[in-house]
């Protein structure tokens, strides 16, 4: 099957840049003699992740329950998900995964680490726990390496959990001292730490240089607008391209397609996406079902029925938003994945 | 079930004010004397939409025909596609949806008028079809009483369409005009009109006023925070609730939830949402998978483990990233609804 024979909008992503980013990324992390753990959020397909990890990566990083349930599914079996697991349902899914794949979860708090210990327990699992440091990034995360030191011994004491080291977002050359300290007072305490784990695609180096044991990536599978800049798109490295149809071209300057923020997310607002085929024209607003683009830059004659590619620009969001992505190699259909993580917000 | 032992983030539509808002806009347009036919698109959840026929709606609008294939699947026999449907995947499932229900659709070019002709005459099938008319939205349809003159007579020529006459969005006072002369031209050729459908919540009295023969209202289902401004969110009027949990409380002013944008949808970027049981404090900020509030304005303590009742800003967009809407009377579970139209953009 064709592209042009798809039913639109479709999430589309170019097999022959995907492969590319991936490889690029795991040679980089070689290079660098840092370990990759992908972050799958970004795409939240198995098959991809299975990708990254047959080109070397470690393990993945999963941002919910939800999606590490899907990657476990295909059996998967590392999996970190730096996030504070919290309430009776989702800590008893959390221990049926731990008893399938080496899961390691991320808390910066008393209850949090409490709440996974009882449950562990109870399910006769262990899991596996790193404290968030807040270095900077002002979301999770405890602001000192005190509190770390504090937090470490609770966990080191409590049943059911295996206390890792630490972990931060993103990997910034300023949170060195917080972790260089962090670090010095675990090793006084005698608590040892074997994970540090650092993230954010582009800190690759950052990591290494702050004494990561290991970065998370993620938005490098596709490369996507909104990390580079609108003025720095590269359709020959940006991987996931939306097809549209252009519905109506109700005036010589406007022409409407069937792409809206349903389709597309409305995050950032602008600007709203790079239309692959057409790069002079601009998306100038979205409606919730409609894309709205100015065409009166462009001596091109739009036609309804046509279909245009358009490169979205926020594509972690973008990808949640829909069921299946097409694998796509030289305009030919070669496979339809499902996006198994879709909507996994639990 | 209580809504604490939800897993979280969780859509929930409070069932009292929900039946309230489809008894009192029932009321409303049986009061000025014009047809319902809500738009579905807000909710995307059959058993509602029944709700809304069973309170008196003709019939529903769907936005895409995905959304009408749910509908339809669950016996609802007539349904407004206000939308140009282009491209022969769509056209064949159309045909296949008008061969069990009434289908109209939306057509404002030729080439849709023709597309669809085409399509119905290869299937067997007969479509009814409205011009769209720009009467100021500046998106889709045609710009003059002329062009939907020229428009109607191709579709009346056309084999397999049935032509029913105008359509438009949002129903405003200054439309009359437009509507006006093209009613008057279609007298002339003796083109019979029996659908003139205006639309928009809040814009009912306007739909009655500029001669319309039904309205489409869409949000009144849920009575969002995006039509009715931050400043007079009211909860005993808005339906919908998500609630999330604390699941950081990093600092004496910042709490963080477990619902980002993933689970709210990111337009609009302010004000995040509408906190019920702590309305003095305020989300100021989300990333994808973390809601962030400051809560230096307020006396409560949050704890780590607690749930929050959170009115989304953009019911619809909000409705449409979640498989499930868990229907509540009382702080009980009455029903868990598949929202059966999520994800169907295309």
């Amino acid at each position: 099957m064709y592209i042009s024979e798809l039913d639109t909008p479709a999430l589309t992503v170019d097999l022959d840049i995907l492969e590319r980013n991936i490889a690029q990324m795991a040679t980089l992390c070689q290079n660098l003699d840092i370990p990759l753990r992908p972050h799958t959020k970004t795409h939240k397909v198995p098959q991809i992740a299975q990708m990254q990890i047959e080109a070397g990566a470690q393990g993945i990083t999963c941002q919910k329950v939800g999606e590490a349930e899907v990657m476990v599914a295909v059996g998967i079996d590392d999996i970190l998900i730096p996030y504070n697991i919290v309430g009776k349902p989702k800590l008893e899914r959390l221990m049926q995964l731990a008893k399938q794949a080496t899961i390691t979860v991320a808390v910066d708090s008393d209850i949090t680490a409490r709440g996974l210990s009882e449950q562990a327990q109870k399910d006769g699992a262990t899991i596996q726990v790193v404290v968030e440091m807040d270095t900077g990034s002002k979301r999770c995360g405890v602001q000192s390496p005190q509190a770390v030191q504090a937090l470490a011994q609770t966990i080191v004491d409590l049943p059911g959990l295996d206390f890792q080291g630490v972990m931060t977002y993103p990997s910034r050359l300023e949170a060195k001292p917080f972790i260089d300290e962090t670090l010095e007072l675990l090793r006084k305490d005698g608590i040892s730490v074997s994970m540090v784990s650092g993230g954010g695609t582009g800190s690759e180096v950052n990591s290494k240089q702050i004494g990561c044991t290991e970065t998370r990536s993620g938005s490098y599978i596709y490369e996507g607008m909104q990390r580079i800049g609108p003025e720095t798109v590269n359709p020959e490295t940006c991987a996931l391209r939306m097809i549209v149809t252009v519905v109506s071209t109700p005036t010589a300057n406007r022409v409407i397609t069937d792409g809206g923020m349903k389709a597309f997310t409305s995050y950032p607002p602008t600007p709203y996406g790079y239309i692959i085929e057409q790069p002079e024209v601009k998306i100038y607003g979205m409606s919730v079902e409609h894309g709205h683009i100015d065409v009166s830059g462009s001596s091109h004659r739009f036609q309804v029925g046509e279909q245009l590619s358009v490169i979205p620009v926020h594509q972690g969001m973008t990808s949640n938003l829909h069921d299946e992505l097409v694998a796509v190699r030289n305009g030919q259909v070669e496979a339809i994945w499902p996006i198994a993580g879709r909507g996994k917000v639990k």
